[in-house]
C-alpha cells in the first residue's frame, strides 16, 4: 500500500478499494500516515466524492480505529437520535423521555456546544447535580434503571474521526457530505446504537442551508446504514429560525420541562411528536405513524412522559425538583427586553441570535472557553406571528446591563417585519424512511 | 490573514489576492503555516487551476523566499534554458558552446537527474576534474572568463519551491500546471536569467505525455514571464524515443562531443540548432531565425563551437583533453549487444530505455543513489530506420554480465517494428516565440 498512489486515485476519480481505505485511515490513526497527505486525501474526496460503498467502508474503518460500546446487555433494540445541530435544539430533553413512555429505552452519548450550535451535555449541566461522565458500566445501569441514559464519551470511541476532523476544521475540507457523513455514523454506530433517526437542520442555523443539500446527507447516511445494517430514519425540519422560543442552557431546560407539562410552543411539540414518532417506528415493531403519534401525544397529556424525564435526571445524580421548582436553575441578574418594531415576523435569523447566545457566554467559541449557564435569550414571537410596535420581540438575559445592552444592540437587523400576514413555516420539511419501516 | 480563508476560496473557484498568495508561501517558508495547510491548498489548486495573474504572484512570492543572483555584472543580456526533462537530453552540452560561439555569455544552474530523468550535473561530473560547486563569484568569473558556467545550485534560491516541491512529491500534488510553471520559472529568475529558452519534452520519455498539456506548460510559463519582464520562447520537441542516441554520462558526453565535431546523429543536431537559434534571438538584437541558425551551422562546421567547449571545459576545472581521448572518460567493462527483431523501428520506449538506464547504474531511483558516469545504452537506429533482423539495435555498457543480461530481458518489450516503412517523426514539434521577438 502507498498513501501516494492512493491520493492520486481518488484525485483522478477512481474508486477506493475497501483494503485501501482501511490501511490509510488505519495508518493515519496510528499516526503512520502524517496529517499532510490526510489533508490531501481529504481535499482529493471534497472535489471527487465518494461512493455509496466507499462512504462505508470509510464509516467501517473509523468505527475499527478505536473502543465501540455493546448496547446488548439493554435486552433491547436501541434507538439513538442524532441532530446535526441548531439553534434552541432541546430535542432530545423532550424526546427521550417521550420514548420512554412508550416503552423505548434510550441509552445515548451526547456532545457539547461549540460554535453558534448547542450541545445536549451543557443544557443537562445546567441542573444541579447532573453527571455527564459516567463509566460504560455506569450508563448501562441507568439505562435498564431509568430507561434513559444521556452522558459524555464512556470511551475512546472512533480516534480516527476525532484526528480526522480535527484536520478537516484547519485545512477547508469540513463540507464534504461523504466525511460528514461518515463521521456522524461512525460515531453512532460505535456508540452501539441499532437504528437512529437523524435530525438534519437546514436553513441559517444548521451546517447544510438548502434541502438539496439536507436531503442529499440525510441520504448518505441511510445508505451508510443500509451498508451496515442500521435502520435509519432522516427528519429534515427547519433551521432558519431557532427551534423554540429559548436559546440558552437553563432556559432551554425549562422550555423543554414546559413542553412535557403540555405548555410547549406549538412548533416545538410538532418537532419533538415527528422526531419521536420515528424513533418508535423503528424501536418497536409495527404500528402507523398516526397510532404511534396519538400515543406519544397521549403519553405528553398524562404526565407520564414529565415522570420519565424527572426519573432520569434522579437516576443521573440531577436535582429532580427543578420539574416543580425553576429557581434551582442557574438564572441571569439582568434582563432586558428588546422591542419589535412591529408587523408580522417575517424572519428570525437564528445564527444571527446563535452567535449573540454564544457572546453572552451560553456557547463557545473554542472549545475551551467556559460557559455561563443562566444566560440566553427568550423569544416571545416565532415567524408568522404579529406583533404589536414596542412590544417586546425577546428578552435578553444577561450577566450584565453591559453584555445586554450589547446583545440587544447585535440584534436590531436580527429581524424582518411585514405589514402583511406571512405563512408560517412548515417545521418538518421532508422525512425520508428507513425501507424497513413498512409506514 | 487566515490560512483556512484561503484554503477555502481556492476551493471554492475564487482568484486569490496578490496579498493572500505572498502572505502564504511566506508563512509556509518559515514554518508558520504546517505542511498540511499547504497540502489541501495545494490540492485545491489541482483542482481549480490558477489565473496568469495568481501564477505570477505565487512565482514571485516563491523567487523572494530566498537568495536571487544578479547577472548585471556580466555586461550582457544573460538567456538560461531549461529542459522540463528527458531521456538521452544532452542538448545543454551542445548548445551552450554553439551560442557561445555566436557571443552570447551562458551563466546557468542546472540539476542532477532523478527517476527516469537524467540530468546536466551528472553527464558534466563524468569528465575528470570538472567541479560543479563553485561560489557565486566563481561562477561568475568563469562565465566571464570562458563565456560558459554550468554549475550546481550556488546559493539558497527558491527555498519554499524546494519545501513545496517535496510536498508536492508525497501529496499527489505535482501534475498540477500552475504548480510546475511556477517552480520552474522561480529558480530561473532567482538564478539571474534576463530571457529563456524553454525546452518544453513532449511523449512517453516525459513529464507532458501530450502536445496538448505541454503547449498549456508552455503558454503558462510564457505568461509568467511577460508578468515578470522576461522574454520566453517554448520548444516543444518529441520525447517519445531517446533524443540522439546516447543514454547514460560519459556516453552522452561523448555524443555531444561528436555532436560538436560535426558527426552528430541529425535529429540531435536538429534539436540542438533549434533551441540554440531561439536561444541567440533572445539574445542578441535583430536577426531572423534562418540567418541565425545558418551562423550557428557555420560555427558547428568551422570548429568554433567545439573550441568553446573545450575552453568552458577547462575553465571550470575539468581535463580538455577528453575532447580527444574519450578513452579519458569513466567507461564499463561489459558490452552487451541486444539483436534486433528487424524491419522498421516504428516504436522505442523512452521511458523504458530510461528506467533500464537508472538500473543500470546511470541516474538515481532516490536522490541519495551513488551514480556510475560509465553505464548506459547506445542505440544504433533511430525510430524510421531500417535495421536487418539479428543486427544489433543497440548496445548495453553494464558493470557486470549480470546487469548487461538483466538490461537485454527488461528491454525486450521495448522496441516496435513493422515490415513497411515508418515516418521519422518530427524532432521540433512547435515553436512558441515571446512576443519580443520579432522573426
Amino acid at each position: 500500500m502507498d498513501a501516494v498512489k492512493i491520493i492520486e486515485r481518488k484525485r483522478d476519480g477512481a474508486t477506493l478499494d475497501p483494503g485501501e481505505i482501511q490501511w490509510f485511515i488505519k495508518q493515519y490513526s496510528r499516526g503512520a500516515i502524517p496529517d499532510y497527505q490526510a489533508a490531501a486525501l481529504a481535499m482529493a474526496i471534497y472535489f471527487q466524492g465518494m461512493s455509496p460503498e466507499e462512504t462505508v467502508e470509510l464509516t467501517l474503518a473509523m468505527v475499527h480505529s478505536g473502543d465501540t460500546l455493546d448496547l446488548a446487555p439493554l435486552g433491547k433494540r436501541i434507538v439513538d437520535k442524532h441532530s446535526t445541530g441548531g439553534v434552541g435544539d432541546k430535542t432530545t430533553l423532550v424526546v427521550s423521555p417521550l420514548v420512554a413512555a412508550l416503552g423505548l429505552t434510550v441509552a445515548k452519548m451526547s456532545g457539547r456546544g461549540l460554535g453558534f450550535s448547542g450541545g445536549t451535555l451543557d443544557k443537562l449541566e445546567s441542573i444541579p447535580g447532573y453527571r455527564t461522565g459516567l463509566t460504560a458500566d455506569g450508563f448501562l445501569r441507568v439505562a435498564r434503571q431509568a430507561s434513559i441514559a444521556v452522558v459524555g464519551q464512556t470511551a475512546e470511541l472512533v480516534p480516527a474521526d476525532g484526528k480526522l476532523y480535527a484536520l478537516r476544521d484547519v485545512t477547508g475540507t469540513v463540507p464534504s457530505l461523504p466525511l460528514i457523513a461518515s463521521s456522524i455514523m461512525s460515531k453512532k454506530i460505535a456508540g452501539g446504537a441499532h437504528a437512529m433517526v437523524l435530525d438534519v437542520k437546514v436553513g441559517r442555523g444548521a451546517f447544510m442551508e438548502t434541502l438539496d443539500q439536507a436531503r442529499e446527507l440525510a441520504q448518505r447516511m441511510i445508505a451508510i446504514g443500509q451498508g451496515l445494517d442500521r435502520a435509519v430514519t432522516a427528519v429534515l425540519s427547519d433551521m432558519n429560525q431557532p427551534l423554540g422560543r429559548a436559546i440558552g442552557n437553563s432556559l432551554e431546560v425549562i422550555e423543554a420541562i414546559e413542553t412535557l407539562k403540555g405548555r410547549g410552543p406549538q412548533e416545538l411539540v410538532e418537532h419533538c411528536l415527528a422526531v419521536a414518532t420515528e424513533m418508535v417506528l423503528l424501536g418497536r415493531e409495527g404500528g402507523t405513524p398516526q397510532a404511534v403519534r396519538a400515543e406519544l401525544a397521549a403519553a405528553l397529556e398524562s404526565g407520564r412522559a414529565l415522570e420519565c424525564f424527572a426519573r432520569w435526571i434522579a437516576a443521573q445524580g440531577g436535582d429532580a425538583r427543578v420539574v416543580d421548582d425553576y429557581a434551582l436553575l442557574p438564572a441571569s441578574p439582568v434582563q432586558l427586553d428588546l422591542p419589535a418594531q412591529g408587523g408580522y415576523l417575517a424572519e428570525l435569523d437564528a445564527r444571527a441570535v446563535a452567535m449573540v447566545t454564544v457572546d453572552l457566554g451560553a456557547g463557545r467559541h473554542v472549545k475551551e472557553d467556559p460557559i455561563d449557564h443562566g444566560v440566553g435569550i427568550v423569544l416571545h414571537a416565532a415567524v408568522g406571528d404579529y406583533v404589536t410596535p414596542g412590544a417586546p420581540l425577546l428578552t435578553i438575559h444577561a450577566a450584565s446591563d453591559a453584555q445586554a445592552t450589547a446583545a440587544s444592540r447585535a440584534l436590531e437587523g436580527a429581524a424582518r417585519w411585514t405589514p402583511s400576514a406571512v405563512r408560517r413555516p412548515p417545521v418538518v420539511l421532508e422525512i425520508l424512511r428507513d425501507p424497513s419501516v413498512n409506514a
